[in-house]
Order: structure tokens, then sequence, then C-alpha cells
């Protein structure tokens, strides 16, 4: 290529050099270099097929092959010289594969473009990424069920909230199961967004297939793919699966913000719930009493930076004609950085959580307090045949009277209660209580302990299946 | 309730009343109404079931029924009174019952809260618009197919694209089939939503479960849904379902963004490729001569809408506490809009699509020039022998040449071509063809007639099973 | 027009009629009538132009203000006919002018487009929204220095809090003070965007200007703006000025966002420290004790719908290319949205607020307890000579004891503070008070009484000056 | 600190190590690290000021600026030793104070805190970096105008478009002063975005003010500030100086987004335009002939990347309570990155646009065809007296029969103008050439050689007064 305007593999047709500043702005390889196991593997299947389809002969593919691999033992061992001047990890592998076997690696790109290489590798590369996010919701399920487990007997209770306003008394344990249900559903949205990616692009060459006899069901099986994708122009241009992934976490992540938003006030003074272990927690450089729910607030925060991650591709795709844009190279940081981010926070959170101190005295003052047992006296009178409304009337009179002299519900006694409605009996004041409360909440789903029991059976047998 | 601070059905304990902005700001009644018909089912089925379980009489329940039918009505006629002090939907359907039915109407909300109504409500309104959102994205994929199918023979070969520089030809019915593909995800993709939102909250009361003992399998069979929900507290407190609905609206409204921009490029002066129908078109105020793309433009525009409102609500759930949060009442306008947004786009590209006028000549003009075919060139010397690398640079040079001096590949002869490398015979001239080039792309997924023709009568297989 | 293909006004050149779906989805109708007061106002003020420079005669002129006038009668009567063909409010008030003048009506679009038209009306109208934005964010500001000013003698002692843990003692006043700061750089942001929207579109005609001599700094100056657009390409394509807007509402709506958050946190039993007014509040369908505090949790959820009207926009502006695309229509239902939503929490946030009943006892309880006075006796023993980092290491041992032991600090005497540091004297008992806490905060910004009652009165000033 | 459960600074209190998985999501060095000169500037300007308030001695503070100014020398020369156990760039620095001088470093934080710490270092950093932008954006700026000014004489036209429609023709210089005053505003925003962070936090220590008698005012005045923040909360908490330059931003990168469309679409085969320079393209590894566009692809796409991180820290910041929350750590690498990309997109785009070369003949080829004059006749017929929209109509009517005759506008005479309107006279047919109706335009802002000539003069008078 002596004499020619430009030392880049596609240099042909240029005849000036590429400015510096367009250079590095170009340049993809800080990033995507991440990619280079995934560029190998499908290198070489790709190799492979080439010889079995006689592109490429046995010999040629053996020193091809010979040379992925020294370059695989050279990155492992750091001494792979990554070079800027080849922009992207595609191109620093082929260039070194070319000084280490001679020009047969010129060979490799046989019926391949960087577009379907590319797509490709990101495919295999958030394969692995997802399954390994699903490892890590699983171990996190295993958490939270364990966890109920562990406060079923004797039974935590708490105040359930809506509107952060003391509601009804709920079992901690149901408490972590309903995170519980939430996560599994994450996990199956993730699954789902694996399953739909679950397509080899290989072979789509720049966009319109190859004029070369190749075989690409048999690239797709070397990789582990179900299928070649079935259309060359979307093979190279679609980005949903990197979309649906970023859904998927940002969602999933949403769940975890919500998990770390209830640490972070059942470990405040106020609430006084649970202390979190000092691993998952710091002090402040200035105020030496301070220990501070760290983790669980970067975890909340978190859930803007995988919203954002998302936001960013969703914008990058916008109005996109078909079929490879350059555009599409944004895809790539905001995955690797939601990918890392959500797969850290189920791990910290799967960590966290054996380490709280839960103050189940606390927690059940709390329960007891704040009227959160008013709806039970409503559902009494409901059940003594007064229409619902009317019941929730007459229990909102009495809360409202105790409250302007500073008394709660265990206060009552029998004569006051029936000052307000007549059908009050005996049996009203035993509702008075946490317990009884929790109990009477005996329906599929509800808090009631044999309902949490049963659920948390199924539960543990449903992760024994997905483990197996 | 005379001498009551408030006439709320929740006022029991209120002195006061509520400010008139409060209330207005308070108010979902504008936009929930539109769940009206979801209301009156999930009240039908909580009825029958608190008859069944002897939680009301036989003859409550047929009161409480005949005035729900007679609700129905009403609201079909216009008839109804809607209400503003009333709030929302459930309030105004609840309050015109009592009206109607007398105090016995007031049962109804036993064991039951608004917390679980609505997140019923919203699931069997989105499982509806869910529904129909499928049935247009598959009436788009029969028309895409079918313009695949009608413009396969005689064939119209227009450039693929990359980087909007002409790359190499391809079949207009491979682009049509490239969105049928995209359109096929973004359909399993709303699939997989529905069936993971197809469970039952109600029962789930406020956040506990209830101590009546009602029977939510029934109620969930009722409403055609899978099962009731397993967790009371994720039953009030989950939007996730929303969330995965706007996600995979926000996808499949991308993906209409790129067709409609192609659309814009191609019926642009400077392609010239398609004309619009008038029917789909406007003009300008101001100059007589413009035929503006509008449909095309506003479907590309209305992603930023789609992924407005997905945006809009991942905000809303970041970092929310268990359970019901008033938060919560923002889940409703942006799927609504989500939803309208995308059903209406879906419409109109089945409408607009059979309507286009293709300009095959122009097209195939296009898909001639602009060295489209140089990659044919390079393949063909990679065939003879030369390592892939080497043959995209001597073919690089050819096209800088001819370039430099306004000419074009087929200005070449063979003596020209063998100056730049002696691998060039005869053959080589036929390639340089539009036609021939597309049928050497003869590779699964790729643009060859032959290729593309079988997997179009495999998705009409596909298509006809979906709609059987 | 008899014979046409179309009645549309732009209809010369087309043969077929619009599609019904397709006239439904393009319609604007529905949300820019909103518009109708700025589109009467542009076009008085171009008519007026018009007759001013001989391209109208003064009786043609005359004629359409005329008809101008009782459309605006008609409009606020109700008695417009509003007719869906007509797209849009501008050919709605147009096809109506020329019904009520006649042929001349057709006079008043000469040097004019709607694309310099809309951009005119949404610029007048935001102008005026923002100004009532201005307003409402003022009226906010004079509520919260009042407040603070109300609760400074006696003065009201609360925790503040870093990472949700009791930190320091603040004054109640110095938290409304610090809102009101945050308050106010959002006034100035909503103020800059208004200063630099305020320029004049009209007279841009289509994109290129218009060849009849028009007179752009007339209308620019009748209709109150400082100065016509300086390129008419730029003004008819550019939205940045609804963008900026769309940007200052979502942080004005964060901040509020904020304060809510605090409300919600602040009336919930767990911390105690307000009431909220009956007003401002709701109960529950089923729980007769709950008083939710439903405005904070809108105003906070609110956020999200301001941050996805933001990111719409943004989106939809993104890779248009200039001038005019159809994609703007999309502009102005997310800036009404966001104007509206921003409106009305700042009207409600400043109505709730001093209907709040705050309980300065629980606040100053909890102000003392958790160790909130830690940082004085550091910095005590920093003003002893210990470097900070090694008195903050003793308070820290202090501290921990005290917690295993269950004690607070002021369980503690001089000798037993001696036996951690002989530095410790009879005067370090004195800093443990909320009172002696608060006051030795006395530098600048800090929350000593001083320092905040020398802020309340310059900010009383800065108030005083805006409002005149 | 022997003997204590953690080597932390804040450790104290803590009985616990740190979990490793928690330290390395805590971890803020590897980006805050960027912070380090701000960081020692910021420790110098609070050691003066204690020295200068005798909380130091003048010794003491001596000894710290001399460490401080070694550290620099360390940074610089790549000599410092980066600990991941101190967590951030603030706790590196004190570390490594007291090693080089002693436990006196342990005073420098006397009076501090790192949350205020923090906040005046960001705002350093992004004082900086926004004025580093400014300068970027006037380069560009002086290269738009100068564009503008070389293609005047003889005058460039091209077509504008409205709806990617051929609209009006016009020149080439004023389709770059549009982008001139874009660009103008987006630089006013950034200057105002700069003018109201340019307050310090310095000195709100924790969130609280200090007991230390600090001079808040003298340390602004060292860091170059305005003046000190004036609520001490405030100050800690807040990050709408980091929100609103990611918005400004943002909406910058956007107006760059357009002008990148613009150029791939003029790049294209099919507008053929213009030429991009080769040192701002790239080519294809499979398809010799292609020259991408990737530096405008990029710049366009990256306007999803500053859309997402803008949305990431909106999201974080809502429903914070104040004052410091750990969630604000999450403000760094958002702002950094779109700091970095809008900074680059600047420099590219000015490097860019001058190295481009036009094709003046394609490009008025361009705005003769597509009957890009009808609204000149028209506007000719309405100048005769026809109200504008008959005119708009009789027009419509030339173009429909002419397109459907395939024919153009320069192909009618006077007798086929006259059988569409007897107004038409000879003059009429002067009009259908691009200079007339380019010079027609010859009002403010619009299109007409002598208003853009104007305009570019005023233009290099701003960009000359605001170089000085």
């Amino acid at each position: 290529m002596a004499g020619e305007g430009s030392k880049k593999l596609w240099g042909g047709r240029f005849a000036g050099e590429t400015d510096k500043l367009a250079e590095a702005f170009n340049n993809s390889l800080d990033f995507d270099r991440r990619l280079w196991r995934e560029d190998l593997d499908g290198s070489r299947a790709h190799a492979r097929m080439l010889a079995r389809q006689g592109i490429l002969t046995e010999e040629e593919a053996r020193a091809i092959l010979a040379g992925l691999d020294r370059i695989e033992k050279e990155i492992e061992a750091g001494a792979f010289p990554w070079r800027d001047e080849y922009e992207d990890v595609h191109m620093n592998v082929e260039a070194r594969l070319t000084e280490l076997v001679g020009e047969v690696g010129g060979k490799l790109h046989t019926a391949r473009s960087r577009n379907d290489q590319v797509a490709t590798d990101l495919r295999l590369w958030l394969r692995r990424s997802l399954a390994g996010i699903v490892e890590a919701q699983q171990e996190l399920a295993r958490v939270l069920v364990a966890e109920a487990e562990r406060h079923l007997e004797p039974p935590v209770v708490l105040p359930g909230y809506t509107h952060l306003q003391r509601a009804q008394p709920v079992l901690l344990s149901h408490w972590f199961m309903a995170y519980y249900e939430m996560l599994s559903r994450d996990t199956t949205r993730v699954l789902d967004a694996l399953f739909r990616m679950d397509e080899s692009p290989l072979g789509a060459a720049a966009l319109a297939g190859t004029s070369f006899p190749i075989d690409r069901h048999y690239t797709a099986e070397q990789l582990g793919f179900l299928e070649p994708m079935r259309n060359s122009l979307d093979a190279v241009a679609s980005r949903d699966f990197v979309l649906e992934a970023l859904s998927a976490i940002a969602i999933g992540q949403l769940t975890l913000s919500r998990l770390a938003e209830e640490l972070v006030l059942y470990s405040s003074f106020e609430f006084g719930f649970v202390t979190l272990p000092d691993a998952f927690a710091t002090g402040s450089s200035i105020m030496p009493q301070k220990k501070n729910p760290d983790i669980p607030e970067l975890i909340r925060a978190k859930a803007g930076r995988a919203i954002g991650d998302l936001v960013t591709l969703l914008t990058v795709v916008k109005g996109l004609p078909l079929a490879y844009n350059k555009d599409l190279q944004e895809d790539k940081e905001p995955v690797f950085d939601a990918v890392d981010t959500y797969t850290s926070s189920l791990k910290l959170m799967a960590a966290l959580l054996p380490g709280l101190t839960w103050h189940p005295e606390v927690t059940k003052r709390a329960a007891t307090g704040g009227f959160a047992l008013a709806t039970d006296l409503a559902d009494y009178l409901s059940r003594k045949g007064l229409p619902f409304r009317r019941a929730h009337a007459v229990v909102g009179r009495i809360v409202r009277k105790l409250q302007e002299e500073g008394r709660d519900l265990d206060d009552l006694d029998l004569d006051e209660l029936r000052s307000f409605s007549e059908l009050f009996d005996e049996d009203a004041l035993a509702l008075l209580s946490v317990e009884g409360s929790v109990s009477s909440r005996n329906v599929y789903g509800g808090t009631a302990p044999e309902q949490v029991r049963a659920r948390i059976a199924e539960a543990k047998k449903e992760l024994e299946e997905d483990g197996s």
C-alpha cells in the first residue's frame, strides 16, 4: 500500500489522511476492546466455516486459527499491542493476525464485513452478560426467600405502608416475598430478551449477504445461536435486542431502587426498623456519629443511570435509515454501563440483606400504633351487616376523636366502642392486636402466616428448578 | 354523614373541606373515565364472588349487578352523571350505584380497596389494548409481506445504504421483508408483555389481603386472568407491567420511525424513488408545489412521544416505597397516550404502504451508479485468490481514479480493469450489472430473489398461523 | 375550487382526498386551539403592517380587523364553529374570516406562512405562560420567606439530614430559606428563557423571507417582541426556545419534588414533624384512619411528567434537517402539559405551606437525639488543638460506646467525657444543647438565628423589588 | 487508630470492615480523580483562610500549602500514589498530605466537610469546562460566519427545504448564518448557566455551617467566585447548576445534530451538494467505494448521549430530601461525559466545515427544479390583486398539470401561463430564475444577498467584541 494516502485497512480510495481529532472521535477501541473474546470466537467460527466450504484451504484456516489462538494468549497476558490507529477491536485483531500469520490473515475478512461482525460480537457479549445477570438475580431471589423464611418464626410484624402512612400490619416475610415476586418478573423479562436475541447475524456481510457460498447455519451453530437471522438488512441494522436488554435492566434497577429506598427509610432514626451492617455503610468526614446507607443510596441513584442509558440508545436509533449507520457505534457504552450497574447492584443487594439486623420490637410497636388496625374494626362492622361505606365512616369518627385526644385504638374499651356503634361486641376488642390482624388476612396472596409459608415453600421449589 | 366535615366517601376522620385547587389536581376522572368498562367488569366479578362466598346475599348481589348494568347503559348512552367531586371513575360508579340501588351499593366495596381495584382495571384495559396492538401489527405485517411479494416479479432493485451512502443493490422486496422481521420481534415483545401481566391483583385489597373469606381464583377466572397474583403488596404496588408495555411500544415506534424516515428520504426530489399517495400527504399554505410527507414525519416524531411516555413512568416509579403511593396515579396518561400513538401509527403505515407508487427505473439507476457494484469486483478478485484486504485496496484505487475523472464503473473495459490487476478476466465485466449483483448474494438471508422468495413464502405461513 | 380534488386551503395540486385516519392523525386542532388568542393577535399585527406598507388597502385591513374582532367574540362566547376539516387553529380562523368578510380574508395570508405564524403564536403563548410561572414562583417565594419568618421566634429546631440520617440541628426557618434560594434560581432560569425567546419570527414566511415589502420591525414591536429574528430559516426551524422552557420547568419541578418528598417524610407517623391541612390530604376508601399526603405525592410524581415532556421534544428535534418539518407539530402538547403541571404545582405548594401544623417539641426532640450534636464535640476538641481528624475519631469512639449501651450524648457527664480525652472541660457539656449548637453556626449562610434573620430581611427586600 | 475496626478516615464509630464489593461500588476515585486540580485549589483557599482567621497558625498553614504544592507536582508527574482504599480524590489528597507534612495535615479539614468540598470542586471544574465550551462555540461561530462570507460572492444557491421537500431557493450563506444564530443562542445559554453557578458553597460544611469563625467571602474571592452561597443546606444539597449545564449542552448538541444530519444528506449521492474532506470520513472494510460521513453521523448520534446524561441526573435528583445524599455522587460521570462529548463535537465541526467542497452547479440545479419557484408565481398573482388563497390555488393547478406531463416550471411560456390566469404578464417569466427569486426576498432576515451580507458584517462585529 506504499504511496497510498492512507494506512487504514479501508484506505484504497482515500487521498488524504484522517484528521487526528476525527480519528480520536471515531475511535471505539477504548470501549469495544471489551469484546475481544467474542471477536475471536466469531472469527474462529467464520474461519472454520470458510474452510469447510472450500473458500479457504485447510492450511489457510489452520494458520488463521493458530494466529487467533496466539492473539488470545497475548491479550490474556496483557501483551497484545493495542493500537489506536486501527480504530476498533476488530481491526486490531485483524491487523495483528496479519502480522502473525502473514497475508493469509487478510483472507479472514472474506465474505464478512465489520457490520455483521460487530453485530455478532455484541450479541455474543450480551448473551453472556444477560446470563450473568440472571444468575445474579437468582442469587438475590434465593436470599429474599431465605430472609423471608428466617423471619417467619417467630413472625416479625411491621407496618405496611400506603402513601408512606401506616396502613395495615404485614409480616416482614411477606414484604421480602413481595420483592421476590417483582424480581421473578424482572428475571423472566431478561430471559425473554435473551431468547429473542439468540440469532446469528454473521454472514449478512455489509448488508446484502455475500456472493461467497458460505454456510450461515453452520456458523450460527458453532456460536451457539438458535439460528441465523433471516434478513441481511435487518441483521446489520437492528439494535432492538440492545434496547430490549436496556429496558429490562432499567425496569430491574427500578425494583432495586424501591427496595433501596425502603432500606434508607427503615434504617433512619425515625423508623429504626433495621440496622445496616458496617460493611455496607460509611461514615462522615465531619460528623462522627453518622452511619450512612451509602450502598442503598447508590443503588437507588443508579436507576437514573440505567434510565439514562436506555434513553441514550432509544434516541440514537430514532429515525435512522437502514442499514448500518455509524450512529450505531454508540450502542456499546450504554449497554456496558447498564450491565455493569445492574449486575453490581444485584450482587450488593444479595450480600447486604443477610447482614441486616431487624428490630422486631420496634417494628411491632410501629405496626400497632398509628391506628393501623382501624380497617379491622371497619371490617368487623361490615361483617355484622353494616354496609362497608357506613362502617368506614363510623371508624373514621372513632379515629378522629382519639387523635384529637392524643389516644390510640388500644385505649378503647367496649363501652366507648359501643358509643359509636351498638354492633360492637366483646370480640371486637380481640381484633385490636397485631397478630390477630395479620392472621385474619388469610386469603391467597395475603399476609397471614399460613399464606406466606405456603408461598415460601413454592418459591423454594421454583428456585431449585431454575438452578438445576 | 350529616354534620361531617367532608362529603367524600373516605371523609369520616376529616374535619376540613378539600381545597378546590387541590381537588382539581388530585382528580383523575378526566382520564381514568376511560377505564369505565373495565371498572364495571371488575365490580361484577367481585360482586358475584361475594355472593358465591356468602359475603353478600344473592338478593344483594342481584341488586348490585342490576345497578351495574344500568350504569353501563347510562354511560353508553352518554347519560351517566359524571361528577368531579367523586375524584375518579371508581368513586363515580360506586356513588351512582348507591343512588340507583340504595345502601346495598355500599356493600360492593367489602373486601376491596381502590388500590387493587385500579390495578385490576388497568391490567384489564392494557390487556385489551395490547391485543389491539398485536392485531394492528399483524395487519401491517401482512401488508409488508404483500408488498414484498408484489415487487418480486419483475424484481425492483434499489440501492441498499450504509451511512446513507449507496452500498450494494438490494431487492425492494428484501427491504420490505427487513421491516417484516423487525415488526415480528416487536410483536413478540408485546405478546411477552401481555403474558406477563395476565395475573389478577383483585383481592389484594389495600395492601395486605382481607379478612373476608374471598375467592381470588374465582374472580381471576371470571376476568379471564391466568391466575391471581401471589403477593398482595406486589399486587397493589407494582407497575412493571405498564413499564414493560411502554418499553415494547417505544421500541416498536422506533421501528416505524425508521421506516418513516426512509419514506421521507425516498419521496424527496433528490431520491425520487417513491411517490406518496395524495391521501397521506398535505400541501403548504404558501408554496403551491409542495406535497409534504406529513404522515411519515409525524410517525417519526411520535417516537419522541413514546420515549417521553416511557421516561415519565420510569421516573415516577424510581425510589417509591411499597405499597401504593399516589404517585402511581400518574401511570395512566402516559400509557393511554403511548397506546393511542402506536396503534394509530401502525394503522396508518398499513394504510399508506399499498398506496405508494414506486419508480423502478429511478431506483435501478441509483443502484447502478455510485459504484454500488464495487464490492462485487473485490469479491471477484478474492475468489481468484487475492487476499480480501488486497482485493479491497485494488478496487479502492479503481474507484478513486474513476471518481477523479467523473466516470462510473460501467465505463470500464477489460483492458482498463487489467491495468489494475491481471486477475481480471472477461467474466468480471458481467458482474457489473445490478441483476447479477443481487442474484449473486444467494445466501440464507441474502438479497437474491431465490432467498427472498423463500422467506416470503415462509412469512405468509407464519401470518396464516397467527391469524387462525 | 369546484371540481378540485381537495377542499383544503392548500389543495390546488392535489388530485385525491385525504385519508380519514390520516386526517385525524395530522389534525392539531384539539390542542393548538389553545393558541387562538395569540393567533388573532399575530394576525392583527400582520394585517396592520400590510396596510401600513400598502400591501393591503386601508379598507381591506379594516374589514379583516373587524372580522378578527368578531372571531374573538365568537370564540369567547363559545360560538365559534371549530371544524376539524380545517386541521388547525390557523386554518380555522382564516376560513371563518373569509366566511365573515368575504374573499378579502384570503389576503391576510399574503407574505405569511403557517411556518412563521405558528412559531409566532407559540412564542407569544409561551411568553405569557412563562410570565405566569414567574408570578406563581414569586408567590411561593413570598410564602417560603413568610413561613421562615413566622418560625423564627421562638425558633423551631429540627434535625438537618444527610443520607436521611440525623446530622446536625438546623432552624426550620433555615430549611424554608434553602427552598427560597433554590426557587430563586429556578425563577431566574425562567426569566433567562423568557428573555432569549423574546424575538419575532413573523415575516420569515415559509423559510426564506418574502418578496413583499413587509416591515418585520413593526410587527415585532406591535406584538411586544424586543426585535425580529435575524434569519428566516432559523425563525421557522428552531425550537430551542421551547426546549429551554421545558428544561427550566423540569428543573423547577425537581425542586418542588424534593420539598414534596420532605413533606411526605415529615408528615409520616415515624417523623411526626408536621400535620398536613385536611384541605390538602385525602383519605382511604378502605382504611378509615388514613390521611394521605396526596398533593405532595402528586407534585413529586409530576417531576416524571416534566422530565418526560422534555425528553419528548429533545428526541423529536434530534437530527431534523432545516427548516420546518411536520415533526415540530409535536412541540405543543409537551409544553402545554409542562406549563400546566408546573404552574399548578407551584400554586398548590404556595397554598399548602401556610396550612401546615408544625410540632416543635417533636422536631426538637429529634434534633437532640441520634447524636446530632456529635460534630459540636469534635469541633470543640479541634478548637482545643487536636487535629480535626483525631478529634473526629475520639468522638466516633464515644458514639460507638453509647450506642452499644443504648444511651445518648446527653447522658454523659464530664468524668466520662474526660475518659475519652483530657481536653474536655466543663464548657463541653454546655455544647450538648440544640440551641447552643444552632447558635454556634454563626457563619455567613449558616443556620444561626442571626444569620437566618439577616437573610430573611434581605429576601423580603428582593421580593419587594421584583414585585414592584 | 490501631485497634479500630476501620482504617477509614471516618471509621471511629465503626466496628466492622467494609465489604470489598461495597467498597468498589462506593468508590468514586476512578472518575472524581479528574477534579484533583480543583480540589487542591479549594484546599489552598481554605488553608489560607484558616490561617487568616487564626484557626491555623501561619506555620501550620505554610506546611499544609507546601504539602499541597508537592502533591500537585506528584500528580502532574504521574507519581502520586492513588489508593482505592481512600474512596475518592478528596480523601486521597488529604491522606497523602498527612503522610507528607505529618499530623498537621489533619487540621486542613477543620471547618470543612466533604459535602461542601465536593460541591466547590465540581463548580470550579464546571466553570472552567463551560468556559472551554464557550471558546469552542465561538471558534465554530467564526467558522460559520467565514464560510457564509466565502460563499457569498459569487453566490451559491441551494434549495431551502421544508418537510425535506424543495421549498424555495436560499443562499448557502444564509444557511450557514442560520446555524450561526442557533449557535449564538446556545452560547448565551451556557453563559447564563456559568453566571448562575458562580457562587461558592465552601464553608457550608456538612450542611449547617460551622462553629469556627471562618470567612466565606474570602475563600469565595480567592477562588474567583462572585460571592458565597447564602444558605448552607442549599449549598451542599443542590445540583441544579449541573442540571442546567447538562440542559444547555443537550440543546447545543441538538443544534449540531441537525447540522450533521444535513451534511449526511448533502453528501449522499442523491443530493450530491457537498464532498466531505477525506480527513473527516472513513471507508468500509468490505465496500471499496464507500466514503462514509462518520464524523457527522457520530455528532448526530451523540445527541442521544447528551440527552441520556441529562436524563440520568434529572432522575437521580427527583424526590431527594435535603441535604446531601450519596445519590449525588452520580452527578459527575454524566457531566464529565456531556462536557467531553459536546466540546469534541464543536471542535470537529469547526475543523470539518472549512474542508467541505461544495458543488454550486448541483445545488443550483436542485434549487431550480422541483417547482421551487412556485411561490414566486403565487406572490406575483397576489401582487396583481388576487387574494393569496386564490393565487395559491391557481399555481397549484399549474404544478399539478406540469407534473402529470413530466415538465417543470421553466418549460412554461406566457401563453400557457395566461391559460391559467390572465393576470400573468411578460414580467412573470423573469421570476422563474433562482437568482431573481433569492434577490426578491429582500426583507430583514430574508435570504436576499443584501440582507445576508449585512447580517454577516454585524456578526463579525459581535464575534470581535466577544473575542476581545
